[in-house]
């Protein structure tokens, strides 16, 4: 672990390098011949792009998307100049010159966004998306012709699953269709479309590239969970306090909880300005020393309330409370929102310590 | 407003400073005779201590709240020497040092802070903090004696109120009644309660200082609003697509909204991954030139589709979708959570813009 010495008061980010690698290999294994980029957008979900793309990058990952331009300039600077960096929302008007001076490569997602970049000149690499059924962004596959991309240097079309979490879902078979119909249009340019989820529908969907993201941090990529990946982040909030809780004794604001017998409690350094949901009040746990704690009482934005009387021992202040880790997807569903969106929602406030080999 | 040159693509956060100064003009007033702090705690809600609390020092604010000694550190940094800056989790282990050299009056919570404080000299400041009735942090005053607090140099005897939202919470009088008892017993030492709901309260509540937190920010501080307040943040999202929608067609992950005819959206460059929560999936709106326009489908990590079939001309990619603002609580309220949770959790991707006069 990097040497920190962060204020004993202030909740700690622990980030597992060593899982993100042996996530990516079970992904890349799962990948079969196709090969295997990386989603780093939004900070690599919230856990640290600049720690994280080098780690990928050296497991043999050549391919990296990011949301926004911005993202991808901070992972040029993270990597080597030969990787590939998508920039996912494509080309804004009087981007392109900055896309090519930092050798990042748009995905092409309008009309709009072809014309802006062949006007810049055109010859550098650019990505095709065609939208084949999650209507979010994309060329309508509806519509399309590959006339469309007349004149550009294209190096890879692209699509994107809206119900791959669902293998069962009716719409999977039909993107996979017309994907296939519009990627045989191009038959010298690599194709793209499985994301974690899409990888395990099998070898039909992995075309040339494959893109995993949530499961490179640990997240479940299916409805029904999927591989065994690692888990990736860690909390450790520091105890601040201990004390009791006579009966009937609420706790927190709107004092939605009550206590239905004399109770031991421990106050946490952690809130939901850390990224802890206002919707974990009262359903969460935290772990101490492995055991469930938990959460009592609403989230404030500083501060949660475990139960600790059954702990073998009561923690002292400046003992460490774990949250998520083995207990993301849990934690996730308890809260009733997405594994993706408790990562890339961790706060600023947290002294973020990588363990594992860096790169 | 401050010049900047902003990617595009990238969503802003624009923060207007002239919103927070007339916020903090209408706490004072309602403060009385009190003295009116303010709460900036997790980067002023959010919205950049560095900018805000010199604001509010301009405006005659002496006394911060900072939830961990490192805001503290960044708020000292932020402000003149002689400002008093408290830490509400109080004192760790180590942490005595850094709080006296940077002149920071440790919120002593609890037996334990009190010895801590005191065997590192404890000559300087200290506040110290009753739990009345929240039961979250601070000492239990079932069980306070003032002689817990003998060899401390207290600045400040305060509390907090679990239930200020609603004034007809029977606990409010039960702990108004206990903290009068309490601090009777320092008659030379400044005393303190109300948060920004408990200004509202009246003047019994507002003994020598009061806390105004979300009301500074534009939130409201009563479940049924209060008085009227000046927004201060908002976002700006740029537009990458319109499009057009087939009847029955889906939108997004999980295809959760069907379209019930056929539509014009538009995608813009705003998601989870900013702090639009999963939860405001089919249930938000944004605004474009003022106008409504309701978001659909689930949100994404970095985008969401709005329907914008009904303005009087269809936005270009490009054109600025707006968020929050005016529909702070509004929109708080139809994804289930608090403004608070709002303003706190906007993310790390924003282009930050403060309009309106710096300190």
């Amino acid at each position: 672990m990097d040497s920190v010495a962060p204020l004993p008061s202030s909740p700690r980010l622990i980030v597992d390098l060593d899982a993100v690698r042996s996530n990516y290999r079970l992904m890349a294994e799962r990948s079969g011949k196709a090969k295997t980029g990386a989603a780093i957008k939004a900070d690599a979900y919230g856990l640290g792009l600049e720690r994280i793309a080098p780690v990928l990058a050296r497991e043999g990952c050549t391919s990296f998307f990011c949301a926004h331009l911005s993202e991808a300039v901070a992972a040029r600077s993270a990597l080597d100049y030969d990787a590939e960096i998508f920039v996912l929302s494509g080309v804004s008007y009087g981007e392109a010159p900055l896309l090519r001076q930092k050798h990042l490569t748009p995905v092409l997602n309008t009309h709009e966004q072809i014309l802006l970049w062949r006007e810049a000149g055109g010859d550098d690499p650019a990505a095709l998306h065609i939208d084949t059924g999650i209507n979010r962004l994309g060329l309508d596959w509806h519509n399309f012709a590959p006339a469309m991309a007349e004149g550009l240097n294209l190096s890879l079309v692209m699509s994107h699953f809206a119900c791959a979490s669902d293998p069962a879902h009716a719409l999977n078979t039909k993107q996979l269709e017309r994907f296939t119909t519009i990627r045989n249009a191009f038959p010298n340019v690599r194709a793209s479309l499985a994301n974690s989820a899409g990888i395990l529908h099998g070898a039909e969907t992995h075309f040339d590239l494959t893109r995993p993201g949530i499961a490179l941090y640990g997240g479940a990529p299916l409805d029904t969970g999927g591989p065994s990946l690692t888990p990736v982040a860690r909390i450790e909030a520091p105890v601040l306090q201990v004390r009791h809780l006579r009966k009937n004794q609420n706790i927190g604001y709107g004092a939605s909880f009550t206590a239905p017998r004399d109770m031991t409690i421990a106050t946490a350094a952690i809130g939901y300005a850390d990224g802890v949901p206002v919707a974990a009040s009262n359903c969460w746990f935290g772990r101490i020393e492995g055991q469930k704690t938990p959460l009592l009482g609403r989230v404030s934005m500083d501060l949660c309330v475990f139960d600790v009387g059954h702990l073998p021992s009561p923690p002292q202040p400046g003992d460490m409370l774990s949250l998520l880790g083995q207990d993301l997807e849990v934690l996730a569903s308890l809260s009733d929102t997405l594994s993706y969106e408790l990562l890339t929602r961790l706060g600023p406030r947290f002294v973020r310590e990588y363990k594992g080999r860096s790169a």
